[in-house]
């Protein structure tokens, strides 16, 4: 006898459960409801309809019913929502939007794959205004394009500075409208650390978006954004992009188990709930995260994806390792790339792992290449095992490469021993003979093993403040250029000349270009006696481009004498 | 009291010694001796200049005898060969060959970075004519540089079709000469099989270098090539790339132990020769392969420069965990990446390892994307571990982060299961939802679970020849375009009403457009009760990419009406 398998919501997750389950059994009869339009589109790319890059919102769509129909013998029903489970009577009731007719569809198995609703915060006034928008689903982004060209928007507001946000707030700028981000916390990007977004603030800067930060919306009127610090921002159309809330009031009625603060989906090791018919996945359940083992939320395709497929699986008696997330995940804004997996500090302090950090500055390729570019890269591990715990890297190169090898080395349980021993694929067009990645990992078993110390970039203000001593280790034609202010110039060719000019009884901060000559500095004076040597992370390079969006933003004096970004 | 270290030979082994042992002893005398002119410079960017990407040949030289003392307080000589090592006395012996002056130097540790000189056989008749160059050194390229220029040159024969031999065919076809690249065996690249390989052969009829394979040089005249099939190729100046041996006759004189067949360098776990104050690194050595246990060599810059910090290490009482080498490497051919890592099917047959194969053709990233590619991915498993032992890709985009991403699996003992959960960074300008690298472990575990049967792209000449059942999975206008000849039109979203037409009692090979429909199709009929249906690896995109070259290198008839490669 053939299994009845209803899926509610397609997309990611409801989608490749069906395609699964179609593989799995050519003969389970698969209902898969949508309450939308469209059954399977791709979330992932709405805000590049913005710009044009794709160009018809259409396109967009990646399966209609039609083609669930013919090609996988699947019955996609579109503007069909499904109002209640009926666990009991194992059948689902549904809703025809179209007709308003309602009626009860029978299931041996159950997959509710019912996304997430993008927030908007009702005691915002002005919140459902017609010129608020999300960017949600095919038709928001529709509505959100048809609107700014009717009405002739030139000014709008984005408000989060997540992942959607940004590439809303990208593509709106790419297409000349002037665009302002609003954003809560004093930093976009949650996934990075606060030093290693401040070149995403600065690319921003560049192409002329205004990011305000620290701010929140007060409220929306029809032809501004009045901010929590009393600021107005001209806007005659706003997109909210603050977040999601996992979409669990079937869940809740039905009485499957939610978490109480988060309200995701409760799911076991193979993404079944409480009810032993009915599996849940993707933005609305709650999963393990890989580190900790214990609970987290993680809205991403990938995973979603992965879930799918463990579920439909586990309902045909294949079971599954399940392991756990780390969360990866990349952006591009504008020419930058920013990628991350695994924890950042924050997280690492949150649940009070004991940990540190290399940060390098390497070019993604040989510099001789026409094309290399600088890489800003960040290797979080775990103190005193060395395993690997995260890392982040933002660049105009291949910045998701570096991080994708990150991730796998996590997820194999990689220490820093494993990663400075990777043979990585070099030539000159793609890396270097001793890849970023092995090159973070030398320098984090050097700080691991007590071989040198060192000053974050975050630090070097307090440091000129302080009048502390630091030394500038480049030549003297690069001294003159630019350098920190209060800093003495004794060039790395020079230095073991002039050790009478480095004190020894109070602490030294070396820096150069991007810490390679400093680096060899430090372990040179750690020999001779210093003990007080601090290498400076990012050196000359990390110092800009660490204090300069918030120079420009806070009209604050720079600690350099002029910045250098090359 | 200090010790005295003497280097034997420059560029990625040697200059890595010498900064790693200042790093960690500021004390030691480093003595470096070098017989060229430059003691550091990037032999892998040498080709480059042919093509003015790296427009002077200077820039090729990284680090200089004044920049070695004043930063790193090395004494490098350049101009100075050392032509006896006296291990007794522990001392060199040295000739400056500026001055033909003959001198001691005595060391506590000696390293020897002799590197591997590149093969000119004697027994081809004029290959020691002016015209004939090879590409180790920066004198090499402007040598040759300086002669086509001069001369006039206009017909170019590269020999050798190893990475140095495509770039150098690459680069001097950038600029306008005509190009014969000559490879004696079958294919171009022994580190790709030949299936992957085939993409890269059209990229270069199409870029116009002419290829000519199974062919060997007979004789080179001052304005031909005579080869062994005797043809004859124009040229006024020939190119040898194929292939390096070890530089190890020092190391015989003094008594060393070298491998009896391939004349390396034997070193221990530390990379410590028979002797133990002498170490040897880089291209002339013997290294261990991370599959086997065996002894192998591998001439790449990556594994030279970790020895060479191992090597140091030791020296200096730190022990090192030898992992031996996969061997992964990455070329650029005009607008194509490969990349590779492992062992490819040639190296499993070799070694008698039991293997199987997942072959896919997805986008490198989501297809929405304007500039998404096809993206040739091969991944090779052990079987029945599911131990992953290599993979290949080639296409226009980011091929190497796939293969990085496979390498650090390999080298943490990485298995299909894990290398499917493998959490990568996503978004849609960099990759897809379900990565390249997890689908293809998908594909991999289902060959290895007996899920589906395939057959690989190198039959299917030989099923059109046996007018074996070919079912073309497309849509009708696909198939209308261009098909297998023979091949029978059921499209995916038909074959449910025409199983009459799918005979049970024969083989039957499915294929769409790149997989994705014939798997599923395949699928489906193994629940039918069709025990004999088999998927056609890579599908009509593969078939083209694999049949294309030949077809026209050998004018042969097409086994499809037409070329598809979109």
């Amino acid at each position: 006898m053939s299994k009845k398998v209803v899926i509610v919501g397609g997309v990611a997750g409801g989608a490749s459960v069906a395609a699964r389950v179609r593989r799995l059994d050519e003969k389970a009869e698969i209902v898969m409801f949508e309450k939308g339009p469209y059954v399977s589109f791709s979330n992932c790319c709405l805000p590049f309809h913005i710009s044009g890059d794709v160009e018809n919102s259409q396109d967009l769509v990646l399966m209609n019913p039609d083609q669930f129909d013919k090609q996988y013998n699947i019955d996609a029903r579109v503007y069909n929502e499904v109002v209640a489970i009926n666990r009991e009577a194992k059948s689902v009731t549904v809703k025809n939007i179209q007709t308003g007719e309602t009626y009860e569809e029978a299931y041996d198995i159950l997959f509710l794959s019912p996304g997430a609703r993008a927030l908007r915060p009702l005691s915002i006034p002005g919140i459902m205004s017609p010129h608020v928008f999300v960017m949600k689903t095919v038709p928001d982004v529709e509505n959100l394009m048809t609107y700014i060209e009717k009405e002739g928007v030139k000014d709008t507001v984005v408000v989060g500075g997540g992942y959607i946000g940004l590439e809303v707030a990208e593509n709106l700028k790419y297409v000349g409208y002037n665009v302002t981000l609003v954003e809560a916390q004093d930093q976009v990007m949650a996934t990075l650390d606060y030093d290693m977004v401040q070149m995403v603030n600065r690319e921003m800067l560049e192409k002329g978006l205004n990011l305000v930060l620290n701010d929140s919306v007060k409220e929306i009127k029809e032809d501004r954004v009045i901010l929590a610090s009393g600021k107005e921002i001209p806007a005659q159309a706003v997109v909210m992009a603050i977040g999601v809330s996992p979409e669990n009031e079937l869940a809740k009625q039905a009485g499957l188990e939610v978490a109480e603060q988060t309200g995701a989906i409760k799911v076991n090791h193979h993404y079944l709930t409480n009810d032993p018919y009915i599996y849940a996945v993707g933005d609305a359940i709650e999963t393990t995260c890989f580190f900790t083992g214990k609970k987290t939320q993680l809205t991403l395709a990938g995973p979603a994806q992965r879930q799918a497929r463990a579920a439909a699986d586990h309902a045909y008696g294949r079971t599954y390792r399940n392991t756990g997330v780390i969360g990866s995940s990349s952006v591009k804004i504008f020419d930058l790339n920013a990628a991350n997996t695994g924890f950042n500090e924050r997280q690492c302090q949150a649940h009070g792992i004991d940990y540190d950090f290399a940060y390098i500055i390497p070019k993604d390729k040989v510099g001789l290449m026409p094309d290399s570019e600088n890489l800003f890269f960040k290797l979080i591990f775990a103190v005193p095992s060395g395993q690997i715990l995260g890392a982040q890297a933002v660049g105009k190169g291949n910045v998701d490469k570096r991080i994708d090898v990150v991730a796998t080395a996590i997820m194999m349980n990689a220490n820093l021993e494993d990663l400075k021993e990777l043979e990585l694929t070099y030539s000159p067009h793609f890396s270097t003979a001793k890849d970023v990645v092995n090159h973070a990992a030398l320098v984090a078993l050097n700080i691991l093993n007590g071989d040198f110390k060192k000053v974050p970039v975050t630090k070097v203000r307090e440091l000129v403040e302080n009048n502390e001593m630091i030394i500038d280790a480049r030549e003297e034609n690069e001294y003159a250029t630019s350098h920190i202010k209060g800093a003495v110039n004794i060039p790395l060719s020079q230095f073991r000349d002039r050790l009478s000019e480095i004190p020894k009884d109070r602490p030294v901060y070396i820096h150069c270009r991007s810490s390679q000559r400093s680096y060899n500095m430090v372990r040179a004076l750690g020999q001779l006696g210093y003990d007080h040597v601090y290498n400076m992370d990012g050196s000359f390079l990390g110092v800009s481009e660490y204090e300069y969006f918030n120079d420009v933003r806070l009209d604050r004096d720079p600690i350099v004498t002029d910045y250098n970004f090359n």
